[in-house]
């Protein structure tokens, strides 16, 4: 079995990004990891956390190597100001997104096997003057594809029929159309990237009780039952849709490969209260392997040495399961 | 101290309410608990069981003793039909209705110090005819009062700014009014009901990343910030509102009194992840103790002997931990 090249971007220069970089390396991994990042920063940080680092820089015409413990290549991007821990800086806004961008289109040339990305902060692009809705739809914009958000953690796995809406929208976003096609990915990229047979997916009611027959809504009824119906016919293993205070309970949980929550709070806080240090985010539907941390920048953590390094392990650990092992 | 009286209403006959507290009744109590069943009812489930019991016929005037094992006292109420484990008959939706009603009455008139309520079913309720939108709102109609939802598990008290609503109602129904009327009851009861000093609450953000500083959502800027800003210069110890997803974290829970949820679906699947099978619903906000198991009828498991106890058993502590101790 090859051992596969793994893009890594640290995301936000002043945040925790760079650190958990520098803590990940200090460990032997199964895979070359190439930090998309400036290796000055990176030395710097590294100095800062009193931690060993060797930078080679990446050559793609190199042979692929296990990362050696307390070293990491570097295909190098220069920040446009130094990174001072804890203060954003705008001007560093473009540098950001040309690291996701690098590991991206090297996902998409094969150079990478897949990215694991390490938290921005969307403030500080947007304060730059650069329109920046997330990450993931960054990413989705040079891949094509429909990304689907699925958290994941020891034990459970998390997807999301919306994402960033505000609460009021996300009633009106519920359409047949939306749901079958986050479903229908869902369902392959469990088969595919997760090597599930047959994936069973346990689907939330969008309201209290999954409507409680009509009484408190009809999405389910409307909406969400006949979508998941005609799913079943394809050959989708669907069940719900459930209250979700019942679904998100062992006796289901244990029967489930995943869950698809209708919107963020009502899936991810069980996710995170599960799974916090230990969780990661997940992008499907696109052309390419994506993870990422599932935290922020904590920008009052970098260069402490106080930064959790268990979700972008997990993360790396997460996006080396879903290359397809030839 | 004085032992206490506690009404326990087992509520839909076909389902496992009566079931639970005949195994309730199978230990010794630190109360004595007032069944307002009928008591034939009891008997014949508790013959299905195989399950001793005796029944001695409430007696306003007797001593109040502990409840002995094997033993309950019942205030009778005549079915009006016989009930068929698992079988829904709305032709005692009344008996039900009866029941509770006894049992509020019995609390307002001091007979009782308390009472806990066993799964009715919402449905067949209505089926017969009778508008009935909830146990808590039957009661708090014979009471006064406004009631607050919380429910709670050891570790863990989530309350709720909105209820029984569906999903896209909710953020019309999050008021600086309606806010501030809970809040205050919450924090409140808290004191008197539980004994905490100056209770620390959670508050969650009503949208994803609690609105992000307006992007996903205004309602934080427009109406929950001001409103807990109000409330801490009456002195509440609110802190918030806090994205959903990093509030149910064990650093955050393990400091706090209590969280209140804008919603049923974002504050109770952790929860009853948290606490499966030991969770109660609590009644705030109306002027006697009410507590109430936290699942539904389970007509299945009506007769089997194999319903979980676990809630009602600490739905029972539960109210016994809320009457004042004189």
């Amino acid at each position: 079995m090859s051992i596969p090249r793994i893009a890594l971007t640290p995301g936000e220069p002043a945040g925790v990004g760079p650190d958990l970089c520098i803590q990940l390396a200090q460990q032997e991994q199964a895979c070359q990891l190439i930090a998309i990042a400036d290796p000055e920063l990176l030395q710097q940080r590294a100095e800062q956390l009193g931690l060993p680092l060797t930078i080679q820089l990446f050559d793609i015409d190199q042979a692929v190597n296990k990362q050696q413990a307390g070293t990491i290549t570097v295909l190098p991007i220069n920040l446009s100001e130094p990174a001072i821990c804890g203060r954003l800086n705008p001007a560093n806004s473009r540098y950001v997104l040309e690291t996701i961008r690098q590991a991206t289109l090297g996902c998409m040339s094969g150079a990478f096997a897949g990215m694991v990305t390490g938290p921005v902060h969307k403030g500080a692009i947007n304060d730059a003057g650069i329109p920046f809705s997330g990450h993931t739809e960054f990413i989705a914009e040079l891949t094509g594809g429909t990304p689907v958000m699925m958290l994941a953690t020891p034990g459970l796995r998390v997807a999301l029929a919306t994402t960033h809406l505000p609460l009021s929208e996300v009633s009106a976003a519920i359409t047949p159309d939306s749901l079958t096609t986050i479903i229908r990915l869902l369902d392959r990229d469990l088969r595919q990237r997760f090597a599930i047979d047959k994936p069973k997916i346990l689907v939330c009611g969008l309201n209290p009780h999954a409507g409680e027959s009509g009484h408190l809504g009809r999405e389910e009824i409307d909406t969400i039952e006949p979508t998941l119906e005609r799913l079943r016919c394809e050959g989708i293993n669907l069940y719900g849709p459930l209250p979700a205070d019942t679904l998100f309970t062992p006796k289901y949980l244990e029967t489930a490969d995943a869950v698809l929550a209708m919107y963020h709070d009502q899936g991810l806080p069980v996710l995170k209260y599960k799974g916090f240090g230990q969780a990661v985010n997940i992008t499907l539907g696109l052309p390419i392997v994506r993870t990422s941390v599932d935290h922020g920048t904590a920008l009052e953590l970098a260069g402490t040495g106080k930064a959790n390094l268990g979700s972008l392990r997990f993360a790396l650990q997460t996006a080396l399961d879903m290359i397809p092992h030839l």
